[in-house]
């Protein structure tokens, strides 16, 4: 009994490791798509999601029959209900990373960022990028090193967000409405996406070592 | 045992039902000082929400015990599980809710919204303030129609906020960068508002009748 239990508990961590690497190609394809503004492989970007999506619902099931098989307590349930969460996390990220792809598409053949803001953009994308495959490395290696790692490179994408909003508040911000919509919704969905980097991050290190540091409220 | 386990599973209802309508109250709250521009009781909605987040963290410590204490399953089992998705979900509207106080106090005293777009964020605004009660009206009755009738409102809350877009979009569309963020802002947390209420009323429909409709992919 105890070695299904161990198999079962085993294979839902190998299918979040699996959701996370489907995660962190998705946000680096829509960041490809992004900057690149290409029209298919933001398509691509679209279509993978649903592969997280049915991936997602696939642990989520196996969880609940493990509960329900095998009735685990202590650490062993908090493990299973941390993967629901995180499981749900990783599932945003995918939706995100797909809103991204979709604001691609939706301009193309023209570039989503003007010119003028797009290194800001460039670093957004790189820290999400560098997120998504900490987290992955943090799920298969439990190093919680990552997990400082992670909220460093979160502290470092809200300030970029905010500077953001600087930019578009200064005098010599001249782009067009729909422009300025664009930027706003990126800049949030970038953001958003580090914050459920974190969140997960958050709850491998809670299974760890046991202590819960609830993060300040956040977006 | 079975009794204790029955009154737990009342108890958790009951919590949820409280938070609900901490969220209902929020929204309400939050639409008032977002059209009055009023900033002081912006203030008393972002304060609220730490109340919201304790009761969402006290509600999920005491369906994890439940878990390992009773060791459920079947449908007792899909209860537990569905209430800790739905206080995610409610803690997450209790969460944009702030975000609209937030962008009130943000801008007091002038208004957050233009003059000629209001009529649309006062529809918003209502129909947020609907799908919150109705979701805590659910809740409490499980009456299914209520279900519909979120749907269809959050129907209406992505039509409107399409026609946000448009709004923005639109030649005469003539206020400064910063408005536009705001409005792109506050439409979208309408929206992310809109869809966690119909998250929610999808779990009480499949904890119901069993039968699970995975909304279309949302935001």
């Amino acid at each position: 009994m105890r070695k299904v239990f161990q198999a079962e508990l085993h294979h839902i961590g190998e299918e979040l490791i699996e959701i996370s690497q489907l995660v962190s190609e998705a946000i680096q394809r829509a960041d490809s798509a992004f900057r690149g503004a290409d029209t298919e492989l933001a398509q691509e970007v679209i279509a993978a999601d649903t592969r997280i999506d049915f991936l997602q619902n696939a642990l989520d099931e196996r969880a609940i029959d493990v509960l329900a098989l095998q009735g685990p307590v202590a650490s062993d349930l908090r493990m299973i209900v941390g993967a629901l969460r995180m499981s749900a996390s990783l599932e945003r990220m995918g939706d995100l990373a797909r809103h991204i792809a979709q604001l691609a598409r939706l301009r193309f053949p023209a570039n989503v960022i003007p010119e003028r803001i797009r290194p800001t953009f460039d670093e957004l994308a790189d820290l999400d990028i560098q997120i998504a495959t900490k987290v992955t490395e943090l799920l298969e290696t439990r190093n919680l090193e990552l997990s400082s790692e992670i909220s460093a490179a979160n502290s470092r994408v809200n300030e970029l967000h905010a500077s953001v909003f600087r930019a578009i508040a200064a005098e010599d911000w001249n782009e067009t409405a729909p422009t300025t919509v664009d930027v706003t919704l990126a800049s949030r969905y970038f953001e958003r996406f580090a914050d459920h980097g974190v969140s997960v991050s958050s709850k491998v290190t809670y299974l760890v070592t046991g202590e819960w540091h609830p993060s300040a409220p956040l977006n």
